[in-house]
């Protein structure tokens, strides 16, 4: 079969595809034919040696994806081969090789049924992204009706299933993009209301929309000095959610501009949640609820083939996309 | 009767003492005779003009105290004229005049009995410092059975307080201090293990203290840069509870300091919780439940005369002091 190898560290070039030997499951093991894979920035770090795992080339690579059961291995209980299957992807190790191969076996607990509505790129954008912001906002942070969120660099894949998690929780998104150009497309996919933070009116911006309360929630992937400005534009008791560190700088705050409105920092990494087999299982439930009713919707920005995968990273790395990027294995 | 005003903002010598007016009680108001008064750096921040409230010279100034009711108003039910009282101090400007000064008026709802088995001086010195700690760590944070708990600053008022109530609440007190020299005394105020943070070494002690898992909680009224070493030195999931900000630089600190072991910064203000009613209550009846049990005994560093609150205000800002600093009206 062939997977992508990349046997140094380096650009969207170090991604070769190779031919390798097809391995049989073993037990609790599944081995699925990948048909589409879901693109992640942590794919990229691991591409240039910035991701804790793994460590050292040659490495294979990829979290997220769905396909077809091909085989499994002894005691395999829930899946069948020939069924519809996604990863529940958690940006850890437990995808044993990776799903940037033609296929990959991994232990059945981190799998489930693909949605009958959705197609396999569809699903393969789904579930890295709603997981993260329902074990992000909802699970952990408890995002409340009534709620404002604000959610940085919303063009991000995130962003757009951010803001249909928090339609479904009754609270208002507030979308902020340093990309002009970006405004139109964030606000299509579904944000209440965006801001183009290249202005920098963001705590001003804030107020407005909420009446001069300011924000419950940041949720950031960002980091960085920007985080001093997600403080002033929050309501008093207000959170700061970080779940990526974009801008790996200190953040610069003093701590009046946390104490004066009781402003928690808050950190998340959704491998954390998602080791919590109760956790994983109620987050999977809450997608598949909102797959099957027609909220959840993933927003595709692009559409590569597999051997155009470099291209789908040099793509990534542009930010020029909206929504998530995805590869399929379809000629 | 004589009140300290202070005319304008500056050092200690602007602590002087003059005539005022006796007022009587309004309705819902009692008028307290004090005869201690609990010492706080919020009154030397204000002398010099830099607390929030009150704004402008002349000011009044006092957050803390005990004495005898000398009057009561209209429609007060809770207290009768001669009962020990005592304050309930919040840090903010529900003490009409302050107490540094013969007589002080205040709504009854800010009062409380004195405990019997204390002096009017301990009973000044007990209320702000475990109200405060009670309500950041037991009522906002929820200290837990087993818990490591940081208490940076251990020589303020509130170091022996918080030693009590975590000992109560069997979590581990790991107090910080800069000075060698008051090591020993923060020992002998309670607290299980102090860690003496000149020595560079905080984040490796810790680690010994709690056998390499770091500490669950760091209670710290600092901030500033030191908060990296403190987020080095918690455990996955730790706390860090910033109660104060004797450094007012930013903290310097990097967002993956916090994500990599997902660990959050509170901030707590003593009268953001007061303000509630009922957590009010539920302090004050933890406060009294230790005070009468004997597990809460304030420690007091020094007690002045009334005439010498500028000598007072001189040795709080010192730093010599280990506990509370009080000052008595008796001749």
């Amino acid at each position: 079969m062939r997977a992508i190898i990349v046997r140094e560290f380096g650009g969207p070039e170090k991604l070769v595809i190779e031919e390798v030997e097809k391995r049989d499951p073993a037990a609790h093991e599944v081995r699925v034919r990948i048909s589409a894979i879901g693109l992640n920035r942590a794919e990229v770090a691991a591409r240039v040696g910035k991701y804790p795992l793994p460590k050292s080339p040659p490495i294979r690579l990829g979290f997220e994806g769905a396909g077809v059961v091909d085989a499994v291995g002894a005691d395999v209980t829930g899946f069948k081969v020939g069924q519809r299957v996604s990863i529940v992807p958690d940006g850890s190790s437990h995808v044993t090789e990776g799903t940037y191969a033609e296929y990959c076996n991994i232990a059945e607990e981190w799998l489930t049924p693909t949605p009958e509505n959705l197609s396999d790129e569809e699903s393969a954008a789904l579930w890295m992204a709603y997981l993260t912001s329902w074990a992000a906002l909802v699970d952990y942070v408890g995002v409340a009706h009534g709620d404002s969120v604000i959610v940085t660099a919303a063009s991000s894949s995130l962003g757009a299933p951010t803001f249909q998690i928090l339609a479904r929780e009754q609270a208002t998104s507030i979308a902020t993009t340093r990309s002009s150009d970006k405004v139109e497309r964030i606000r299509n996919s579904g944000a209440d209301f965006v801001i183009d933070t290249s202005a920098g009116e963001l705590i001003k911006r804030v107020k407005e929309i909420t009446n001069h309360t300011g924000a419950n929630i940041a949720y950031d992937c960002i980091g960085g000095p920007g985080v001093k400005d997600l403080a002033g534009a929050l309501a008093y008791d207000g959170k700061i959610l970080l779940y990526g560190m974009l801008d790996s700088r200190p953040m610069d705050l003093k701590p009046m501009s946390l104490m004066g409105k009781r402003i928690s920092i808050l950190s998340f990494i959704i491998f954390h949640s998602l080791a919590d087999p109760e956790i994983r299982a109620r987050g999977v439930r809450y997608v598949h609820e909102g797959a099957k009713s027609g909220a959840f919707k993933p927003l595709i920005a692009r559409v590569f083939p597999f051997e155009k995968i470099a291209e789908a990273h040099e793509y990534m790395q542009s930010n020029q996309q909206v929504g998530k990027i995805v590869v399929t294995m379809r000629k």
